[in-house]
């Protein structure tokens, strides 16, 4: 297997900003970028944090990604906000809409967002976390480059487009849903090829829609939606989310940022946020959902299973050891830090 | 195969009517019970159309549905209505929630109401398309009785809690999803053991976990969820949504209408509806709509498919035939209506 090497949360962010900053990204925003990645990395979502920073960093220093965007946010009711990214670095872009989606559930109770131009933003729960603190209920989606296949097509069309969903859990972590539409996330089919692993049947086909386990041959051809039909057709819904409700590009229309040199790459996003004590009393809410996790943990396993979890258990418990011991990132991952110039802050100097 | 007999969509919904006024329900009443359960039977989702009235009749006759209920709708926000179905029959209830969600929209773009206190409703799709046909886009969720096997248990712990959606198209029929969260619904298993065939493989457990295709076992059982973990998470996810923020019952605590004596079932309901012009113009709405599905239509397709459809358009094919041909009805249902009393009405007189 790779090596890794043990960066802690504080070093990698760092180093992240430090990069951003070199390219131009004020250092606030780069702050925020960075924060968001390493927080997809802290809950061990390894393909959606740093992995994606020298991508993100060639495409602002290329002038493929706004460095300095303009987003801006209107709303034509109180809840209901438009938000335009001015091709911005996704993570920000998708920050400030979560500003704006808490403000606005602040003073109404509930909030929509649908953002257009936007680019790839990594993990989406990790903006949504913030909603849960908050006390909500909260959705995210996105959409990405036309890597999977709706059910009976050869032909890609839609992104890898994922549901995400918090809510708050009283004593326990947040409940923490987030799951790309596809069987396999592309990002993990592309580490797969780095590394030369094959993946697993049933998650992509080649060009001819024959399954395959060869990544490179899943990166020319599709990837399969998760659960057959049903996966497909909510992987349809999050792309009118993300792309026909926004005013912005359908995931067939979006591009890639590693290639997108022609145009920038459109990606939208969606979030839903409400005030869970618009329906109970939070401390009654937080007391059902404490019940039902306790009774989940209580059941019967099968075989090998020594604790029924709830989704974003195992995330928390990831996260809080890797605060606490630092992230296990690949050697490449580092060298890749380290060649855009984040040695010093990750204390390893230029290679 | 079940001999089938052809019966008008009309004939249909006025025997329903017929045999829920025999037992008490007023008859404005009966009429929204039988036309959401007969709206079923048109779009072809013939496990939840009149297949489930004989067990609505027997519960409303044995006082274990409510033949009378006083549904209140209360409200602590403009868009957030909490609704208690006062054990009512649940196509009722779920009418009357729709009523209110789409009032609320029309005034404030927005609406989400938490339903408890109801009963099985049928097809989660029927109550929203409404709001598909008002210019929104709407979601639904439903608990039942707990039959689903969360990931790594050996349990049952979800219902088959569906996620149902629809968004308006344009000129094509709506965007319509409508999908238990499990892998096969309950009452296909149920027509499955009626009828004497085997399950697909990958239901559903017996009871110790091991998969099987005797539907008797599977209902001794745990159905899987469809999509693995992922599935899993969502059907959490909906359980939330229609058990633990309504103040209600979680799937594990509702009960069977078939053998609830001992209390009320407690189902809950989910619905979500926003209005597209919160967002854009709805003509331009439309035609980004049209515009997605004429591409998914002139996509390359795998060998044997004719053309890739979108959610909804099957159904949409099938409930403009079944409307106009009449819808076939398996004997063995008609045998039920007529024995309940409904003979006159579609035309076969008693047994």
């Amino acid at each position: 297997m790779t090596d890794t090497v043990v960066v802690s949360a504080d070093a990698a962010r760092r180093a992240a900003v430090a990069i951003l900053v070199a390219r131009g990204v004020p250092a606030a925003d780069a702050e925020v970028v960075a924060r968001n990645l390493v927080a997809a990395d802290l809950r061990g979502i390894d393909t959606h944090g740093l992995f994606c920073l020298p991508e993100y960093a060639n495409a602002v220093a290329d002038g493929r990604i706004n460095a300095n965007p303009e987003i801006s946010v209107s709303r034509s009711l109180p809840w209901a906000l438009r938000i335009d990214g001015d091709n911005g670095l996704g993570p920000l872009v998708a920050e400030r809409a979560m500003d704006a989606v808490l403000e606005a559930v602040e003073s109404h109770g509930i909030a929509v967002a649908a953002v257009r131009r936007s680019n790839h933003y990594g993990a989406a729960a990790v903006y949504i976390e913030r909603a849960a603190h908050a006390g909500c209920i909260a959705l995210a989606s996105a959409n990405a480059i036309a890597m999977v296949a709706p059910t009976g097509a050869k032909a890609r069309f839609f992104g890898t487009n994922p549901i995400a969903a918090v809510v708050p859990a009283g004593k326990y972590p947040p409940f923490t849903l987030d799951m790309a539409t596809s069987d396999g996330a592309l990002r993990k089919v592309r580490k797969a090829l780095a590394e030369g692993r094959p993946i697993p049947l049933g998650w992509a086909t080649d060009k001819d829609g024959v399954p395959t386990t060869d990544p490179a041959a899943a990166i020319d051809g599709m990837l399969l939606p998760f659960g057959g039909a049903k996966g497909s057709g909510l992987a349809y819904l999050m792309d009118i989310f993300t792309g026909v409700l926004n005013g912005g590009l359908i995931s067939a229309d979006v591009r890639n940022n590693f290639t997108n040199h022609d145009r920038p790459s459109g990606n939208g996003h969606f979030f839903l946020a409400f005030k869970v004590e618009a329906f109970l009393d939070p401390a009654e809410f937080a007391e059902r959902m404490e019940s039902q996790i306790a009774r989940l943990h209580a059941l019967p396993t099968l075989p090998g299973v020594a604790q029924v979890r709830y989704p974003g258990e195992r995330v928390a418990q990831v996260s809080a050891e890797r605060m606490a011991g630092g992230i296990p990132y690949p050697k490449r991952i580092v060298d890749d830090l380290v060649s855009l110039g984040g040695g010093a802050e990750l204390g390893l100097g230029s290679i």
